[in-house]
């Protein structure tokens, strides 16, 4: 049960939104331009970070949420997704990708550990300074959202099912008017 | 030396903000609502949530930079804020935000964490559901600051006075202006 009331019909995120919408906006904003605005890194690639990062931190909601919508906005889809949350470097995704992910995984466990080396070699395999820095945001912003989502106790749909009818809508219309 | 091409002038978030204005409006957006806008925690009380959360994650700018934000704002000034993140428990503060500061410091070791019991005991104490969800969320945005502050390697100001500097200026203009 969530530990503030909240409308059980919106599950996660979704119900935190709507109990308090003065903090939704800037946040909905956030993943909008994180995961969806201009970038050289694909939005499949940028939700593949997020899901990463969110079943690191063990967020059912929010990694079941974003590895949908990776999967449906990345090469090879859900298969892709669960090889990359199991094993990154076994997944059939770019080097550069790979290095990225290291440094999400990095930032996961805690900013300090992100180093000279780790973002040398993700330099080395193709990544701008803009990649580096979007993709250490995001996994922060994830260490976010994950906290936000469970330290409020909130619950997952009834139906697993809702995640890919969900990722139809955020993949057509965003994260700003979905949310 | 910072992972990447940043101002050597800005320190801190300052010149993550600087390199990348596109993220730096929602997230000062974000400070902005949940440290000083409406609500029935003083901005003292909030400042010291965060500072709190920044010196447990141990990232010395964001600890630094809301420690002097929160003396600027609290009874007791510094005095209140040392006590307080050496142990809170016998900081001159109220049972409520002593109560609000046990949730903080479990939302930023692991949102799951956040049990019955310790907002059971926040209730008690006098906390109103808003303010759980905002310590909640102030805990959470903290653990993305602190690692988007650590993770791309950003520097200290050449001096520690430009903190309490820096405080008044907050204090007076707010977030969205100053960053």
């Amino acid at each position: 049960m969530p530990h503030i009331t909240v409308n059980p019909a919106l599950p996660g995120i979704v119900g935190l939104f709507d109990y308090r919408p003065e903090t939704a906006r800037p946040l909905s904003e956030l993943a909008e331009i994180l995961l969806r605005g201009p970038s050289t890194l694909t939005r499949g690639e940028r939700e593949l970070i997020a899901a990463v990062v969110s079943r690191g931190n063990d967020c059912v909601f929010c990694a079941s949420a974003h590895e949908a919508f990776a999967a449906a906005q990345i090469e090879g889809g859900m298969s892709t997704v669960e090889q990359a949350t199991r094993d990154y470097e076994k997944a059939p995704i770019s080097g550069k990708l790979k290095a990225l992910l290291k440094i999400a995984l990095l930032t996961r466990d805690d900013g300090r550990k992100v180093d000279a080396v780790s973002v040398a070699a993700a330099k080395a395999a193709g990544a701008s300074e803009t990649e580096i820095h979007d993709t250490v945001l995001i996994a922060a912003a994830f260490c976010m959202f994950n906290r936000y989502v469970d330290g409020l106790a909130t619950q997952m749909p009834a139906s697993p099912a809702s995640f890919a009818e969900r990722a139809k809508r955020v993949v057509e219309h965003g994260y700003v008017e979905v949310e």
